[in-house]
């Protein structure tokens, strides 16, 4: 099938169907026979059920004895094998992927991810509303789920830049008007929050009028009382904590805990100690993404089922895991009637697993349908036709030794340096000191 | 004050001001020092927890030590008592209690109840969609937060009932649209869900497409196929449950399960049996309702403080039971970022108890203010000045002996009699043999 052929239906559309099946008198389109459930709702594994599916979603799942078989329903056996909610990374930035939205979901669906809240900030720096339509409209008919996150840092650093757009309160507020976005992406600039910005504060104030959920990006250690504003400002979901402390603290303010499991910053290991070492915590406020993710990580380990992985590797109980990347996900972006859980009346937003410690992935299904076996994609996802004005859009002379070349006299020079922390995003500022060659 | 005076803020309102406030830039409103913090998100209470209030809403919860105390700042020492957010009934019908709803809020605003959302079909099945417009206008200004359940079963069985309106699909759209109403109320007509009539899809169809809440009501015993259908059809609330499995398929099904505790109603303490006889289930699906208390309950035992003790009392650990009548019901109403924990940028509906398992309620914070002491309400609510039409509705003659009197021959006569279930809505169909007195 080609995307164009993927048909998403809104469950107003289906309630009828989907009444008609569960109760035996019509046949479901798919129904996937005897697995084990992962049960998000009630952190429970139930063995021996079965999941129908009608248009697109969940018609019943327990005992689908009673369902008429059709000429065109599916039955899939799978028994001895798990069956998950589809993944929600609720923060991530394709840009960082270094491909488009396209690609991209060809290269995460195969991976369990099913839907994506992801911030285009890289794009809208470069040509503003313009790439929150553009992402919009290249996102529209894949089988992923992308909920467009939208840019609210455009520029990061106003003043500092040379950004090739700026967007202020009535852009943020135009794009959601238009359906271009449904949530407000990561404000990272958290000293304008916590100290008071108008400009910070009015696109806060445009998100939380037009209804949707205005994520944060709080990128200080400094816990109390940093942390407490940015909260009361709005922001109820953050990827920046790197210590369980950090994670702690948020799920206890009622932010959102997103424990970043990306390429470079590999916060996850640390973060979920929040957890693993206070058994007993209500975990519903923490969450799982990937923020930037390489596409040598997306080939050669995965997506979401990576990070899921990891946390399960460091401790966190599988079946609470996939709850962080599941249903706790979608009570952030506060869609857990459509997404996030293996219910009647959501999404067919279905994983098969053989392992689940392992997050070992059979079969992906996306609003009903097979998308990916094996790790491979098993639908068409063709390019988008991009205009002619988003392309050859990064202008830069060749760069030269000359370029990057700092004249000084002596034979020594004290230089700042920014020192990598491995896996954080967080570097430290030192000095150090350079010997000069050819006076520089 | 007056309820005229009762102000309250959208959160876009206010972000500046809060803020400025945690950071100690500016001082609280109110700042209840040193309590014990139930903290709902994690299920933890902390011990030493301050909370500062600012325009309404929560500015901090934790070490206030750094804000400045203002003339007109508050201060409240609550060392050794208890910090909880307010109640929240998800399933009410204000007329089962025999006033109106200003009445209803000073009779629940001193047991702890601080948001309802109410289904006012008895009214609208008397007045229709004039009935929604006027609970709403007399709801406004109070301090208690009321969510008015749009009534979609009138009448509540199609052709069987005089009833004085009828409503229908876009009489409930046009209740959305005008903004009288903010979730669907109970659907009762469950079979003509689970068997497909038309209008029952309809009038769903038309709550899901405004984006609201679709509750319901599933009073079969018969759990399967039938709840499978009721919740697929969008459903995702049902107060009907009357045993343990009843609670555990819906949670296990993604719809809430609200353990009622009314009058005559007292399904609860069997319900939470799936609770307390399953440690380590996840229990974000269950939440507390009262769905119809008399006017003698709610003066003598109480609200929503009375049905949480009844949680505890039958084996729920207090901070479950205190979740489910607050943050899991803040989520199924999908407003937690408004309402149901007490964490920064939520609205100050705050209760300070002396006695956690026995829910002694010493004060009631409604959006910052003082609304309840000691069991009694410290501000006035002046009545509604409803309009004559409302008024004088109930058109009946006198009732005579002769009304209810049924002709008969003979000494004996078989009847079908309905034996009441104490303690339960369900009732049983019966036969009984009575005696024949003066040919009747």
């Amino acid at each position: 099938m080609t995307v164009a052929g993927h048909r998403r239906r809104t469950l107003d559309q289906v309630t009828q169907a989907l009444a008609a099946t569960a109760m035996g008198r019509e046949p479901p389109d798919l129904l996937l026979r005897g697995g084990r459930l992962v049960n998000v709702n009630t952190a429970e594994v139930l063995e021996g059920v079965d999941v129908a599916v009608r248009e697109g979603f969940i018609a019943l799942v327990g005992d689908a004895g009673h369902l008429p078989i059709g000429p065109h329903t599916t039955v899939v056996d799978v028994a001895g094998r798990y069956l998950a909610p589809g993944f929600i990374d609720t923060h991530l930035h394709v840009e960082s992927s270094m491909v488009d939205v396209r690609s991209f979901a060809r290269a995460v669906l195969p991976h369990g991810t099913t839907t994506i809240a992801c911030d285009n900030h890289e794009l809208a720096n470069v040509f503003g509303l313009r790439a929150v339509e553009l992402f919009h409209a290249a996102a529209a008919g894949l089988p992923l789920k992308v909920l467009l996150a939208m840019p609210v840092c455009v520029p990061s650093i106003p003043g500092m830049e040379d950004a090739g757009a700026t967007l202020g309160p009535e852009e943020v507020a135009e794009a959601y008007r238009r359906g271009w976005a449904q949530l407000q992406g990561e404000q990272m600039n958290f000293p304008g929050v916590i100290y008071g910005d108008p400009q910070v504060h009015a696109i806060t104030a445009a998100s939380l009028r037009a209804g949707v959920v205005p994520t944060g990006h709080y990128a200080s250690p400094a816990l109390h009382p940093g942390l407490q504003a940015f909260v009361a400002a709005g922001l109820v979901a953050c990827h920046e904590g790197t210590t369980p402390e950090d994670a702690l603290a948020r799920a206890r303010l009622g932010c959102y805990a997103q424990q970043r499991y990306g390429t470079a910053w590999l916060d996850l290991p640390r973060l979920v100690r929040a957890v693993t070492e206070r058994p007993g915590l209500d975990t519903r406020f923490f969450t799982i993404v990937t923020d930037d993710v390489t596409p040598a990580t997306l080939v050669r380990e995965g997506h979401m089922d990576r990070a899921v992985r990891a946390a399960v590797a460091h401790g966190v109980p599988p079946l609470v895991a996939i709850q962080m990347a599941t249903l706790n996900a979608a009570q952030l972006l506060e869609r857990s009637r459509w997404i996030g859980t293996l219910s009647p009346g959501r999404a067919a937003d279905i994983l098969v697993l053989r392992d689940l410690a392992a997050v070992a992935v059979d079969q992906v299904y996306a609003d009903g349908v097979l998308v990916a076996q094996d790790g491979r994609l098993t639908v068409d996802i063709p390019p988008y036709a991009y205009p002619a004005w988003a392309l050859r859009s990064v202008h830069l002379a060749p760069l030269a030794a000359d370029d990057v070349r700092v004249p000084h006299r002596g034979a020594r020079a004290t230089v700042r340096v920014i020192r990598v922390v491995p896996g954080s995003a967080r570097t430290v500022q030192e000095t150090a000191v350079l010997a000069i060659r050819d006076g520089a």
